[in-house]
């Protein structure tokens, strides 16, 4: 199909594109820059950028774009085919295609009787010409030209001929792919690979692509199907943003293709996990901790019984390596941990115990205590070691806390909100008393906290805080309600969370901000 | 298989049990038996309770169970094997077993010679007998016999021949159903019905039944896969919940049956939707919003043409009736909106704009500057038809805010934290200076509000928070990042959602707090 390479899949990206149809997953101009080039550096083959008629920020981004130097990506300009009754060279969104200056153009086109006739409103003949005019135009103007059959699977089942004509349209007009789309994501993976060999069959010689949506939470299975069935582009986006219940989860099909199918699709799958960590970044949105291969808890282990079993013979509850995709080994401490958990995750923060100890025993009921209270130490590991060292013994407390106090007032004269706090602690017998302002209370409290500490601590400056997340665990009596906070702190090189749990979030922030600087220091001790 | 019906495919739920195995899903034993008592109602088959063996919670479980009043459902017990070695009677894990006293045990078995040797360090020869013996001493003691076939898929691509004389030992020993399990959710549906294909002939005569995990994002077309091949029984979880990335989501497989396969496994499909919430609610999990059939936004229709067909013709985005799963439709209010999402918004609050008018295009723009701030009204209608109040002149100010402030003091000698709020306003030319404590600077301050506003709008004393969300929604400079609050509030009728954002959480707060009584006063007008 294309100059691009030898691979037997190619992977077509649409995050850009149909990733932002997808409720809160919004991107800035920049941010759609840095995923694209990140995109590339994967081994991405093709990314979807935008739709230059539908929005001017997508018309600037393939602006913008022309000065990305993309190793191996081909860039792709998203339209739709001419309208109705109208020259194609007269139609200005086909124009604004052109004009973004992209080595690819895709354009969608109606398969489905229903959609020309409610939808579009003209004739079944007009919607094959407005198919096949545009795409021999762009074909003319020396694009390759990926042609998506929008609701061709629905279109088919109401009626192979018409959904077969309407495709057969692009092939005349030279379209260098024919994909499939499961717009609505109602197919089946059995329905699926049966259509994609029909249409290999009615339409011999062109390349078919697949695009799915995971509305009955099979878009990956039905990419899957369509590949097995000779597919060789895949659609979808990075962790399965896009409309609705979003697109196929390339971060699924991705390592299914080669680790499970012996398809080479990408040069570095270790890269996978930084990838999906680094779209939710970049969009704002919480990383889904259960998502196949790359999720935190992909490979978390929690029944006793699982752990015992990991710990003797990974691969006894593992289908994969984990470093295949980036991605680790997570030994969750909770409720149901037997002494295993306890044992593997102290020895991992270097403070062996042994199994069946009293020292075992205690952690452990202490761990289940706190869980009752709301703490959760999965993702806040600098806590779970604080309590072990205090536990153990192996902790020497850095300062004592006296009190602390925090203010805000708001004026509504247009006055700037004041914000400020203050910490009254003793280091020995040394007494501090500091005040702060900061943007919010917490940051406030972060600036008196740090202020008192440095004259005894200097080394504290290299410690900051990186991200900061607040959880209701009882949305019910509202405001009332126990909050969890997580803090994840740095010193430049390493990471630690912390957490802490009150019935009031400053409280709660407190906590997790002082274990995180007492982490620090008892680690330096 | 069992006297219990004549579905073509029964139901198996383990959200009790291997859903517990999930990172963050945690029950109470009220809540196990609450959660029991919904899944008879909806019409599952079989609910899987516990593991009497593995903790004491899920014994007690099975005593207060027997009060349960079941309609249609069968409770089943979850147990192993016999221990290597042991005559089945002189086992403690099976005695419990027998003493949970449900008319159905499930019982797993190791299928892969890997861990027969590795895991139980055992011969093969004994754990067939460990099979044998265990299904057969339950059966005698009047048992419905469901064999979990560990690691099935796995054991069976290293040796078929191991794996079904496995399988044939509980055969042998009786079981009423032989369950496939891909433990480690790394199998293909090709290779799933290949596989349950070839079992049905080895062992003709005894029904099969399908346990999947998610590892590929496949859990769920895993499962449909087995029942073309002629799986009887789905074992699954609500929402998907379990170990690692989680079990067959029953959540997505029952409307695949049912709507999809012509497969009447429930009588009340249209229950689906609450049911997912309610497992999510007792459980304290966030809902996923993108999840398939069930998700907030399943239907929802954010992209402008998208929105301009459906609202032309609901079917040509929408893969079902979104009511025959107790969802709806639902009209995204974002930045890629064209007006019909405004409109239609517009017109669902009662308040009827035309398209193209002036006043569409001044709330759409406002609508856009505001969420290029961090606002979201997907899950705040409250403050959007403030908003398009406002904008359209339907709006008269109930009171004017002069400043307020909010004290906490966290003093470490024991004392509880004192919570302090003050509120200065007016309401026409009468001012109002209030203060209050509350648990925490949110509930001090709706306090204090309250009691600013009772002797003006005394009908507000209906008016109480139900929800209370914080999200950051920029974590990279950590609590200077800005922060997103999300309230409910209701009037014991109905609900409404209002959003507020700013640098600090209090003050965000206070935005969503002051819309949510605003609106509400708006509406009695």
């Amino acid at each position: 199909m294309s100059v691009l390479s030898d691979k037997p899949v190619r992977l077509y990206d649409t995050t850009l594109r149909d990733g932002t149809q997808g409720e809160g997953f919004q991107l800035s101009l920049l941010d759609k820059l840095r995923i694209a080039e990140r995109l590339d550096a994967f081994g991405i083959d093709y990314i979807e950028g935008g739709w230059p008629g539908s929005n001017p920020k997508d018309v600037e981004f393939f602006q913008e774009a022309k000065k990305l130097k993309l190793a191996h990506a081909k860039l792709a300009a998203f339209g739709s085919t001419r309208r109705a009754d109208t020259p194609v060279e007269e139609d200005p969104q086909v124009r604004l295609l052109l004009e973004a200056e992209t080595p690819v153009v895709t354009i969608f086109g109606k398969s489905w009787e229903l959609h020309v006739t409610e939808v579009l409103r003209t004739t079944v003949e007009e919607n094959r010409a407005m198919i096949r005019d545009t795409v021999a135009y762009l074909k003319k103007h020396g694009r390759e030209v990926v042609y998506d059959a929008e609701h061709f699977f629905d279109g088919y089942k109401d009626s192979p001929e018409h959904a077969l004509n309407a495709l057969k349209a692009a092939a005349e007009g030279g379209a260098d792919c024919l994909v499939l789309c499961d717009t609505n994501g109602g197919t089946l993976p059995g329905e699926v690979m049966e259509i994609a060999k029909a249409v290999q069959e009615a339409i011999p010689g062109v390349p078919i692509g697949i695009h799915t949506h995971n509305d009955c939470e099979l878009g990956v299975a039905n990419a899957v199907a369509a590949v097995k069935a000779g597919a060789v582009q895949v659609q979808g986006t990075i962790n399965g943003y896009g409309e609705r219940t979003g697109n196929c989860n390339l971060t699924s099909v991705i390592p299914i293709l080669q680790l499970k199918m012996d398809l080479k699709v990408v040069p570095e799958l270790e890269k996978l996990r930084d990838l999906s960590y680094f779209v939710d970044d970049v969009s704002n949105n919480p990383h889904f901790a259960r998502a196949a291969f790359v999720g935190r808890t992909a490979f978390a282990h929690k029944g006793g019984m699982h752990v015992n079993a990991v710990q003797k013979l990974a691969r006894s509850y593992e289908h994969i390596e984990p470093g295949s995709v980036g991605n680790e080994q997570n030994i969750l401490v909770s409720e149901l941990s037997g002494q295993s958990n306890i044992l593997m995750k102290a020895e991992q923060l270097g403070i062996p115990l042994d199994k069946g100890s009293a020292e075992a025993k205690t952690v452990l009921q202490k761990v289940k205590e706190l869980e009752n209270e709301g703490y959760a130490y999965e993702a806040a590991g600098g806590s779970l070691e604080l309590l072990i060292r205090r536990e153990l013994g192996r902790y020497e407390k850095p300062f004592e806390l006296k009190e602390f106090h925090t203010s805000f007032r708001q004026y509504r004269d247009g006055h700037e909100p004041v914000c400020e706090a203050t910490v009254k602690l003793y280091v020995g017998d040394t007494g501090k008393y500091t005040v702060a302002e900061g943007h919010g209370v917490v940051n406030a409290l972060d600036n008196a906290l740090r202020e008192a500490l440095l004259p005894f601590y200097p080394e504290i400056a290299t410690v900051s805080l990186v991200d900061y997340k607040v959880r209701i665990i009882d949305g019910h009596d509202a405001t009332a309600a126990k909050t969890r906070v997580l803090i994840v702190s740095t010193d430049g090189t390493e990471n630690w969370g912390t957490v802490g749990v009150s019935e009031n979030i400053i409280e709660a922030s407190w906590i997790a901000l002082v274990d995180g600087i007492d982490l620090f220091l008892q680690r330096r001790k």
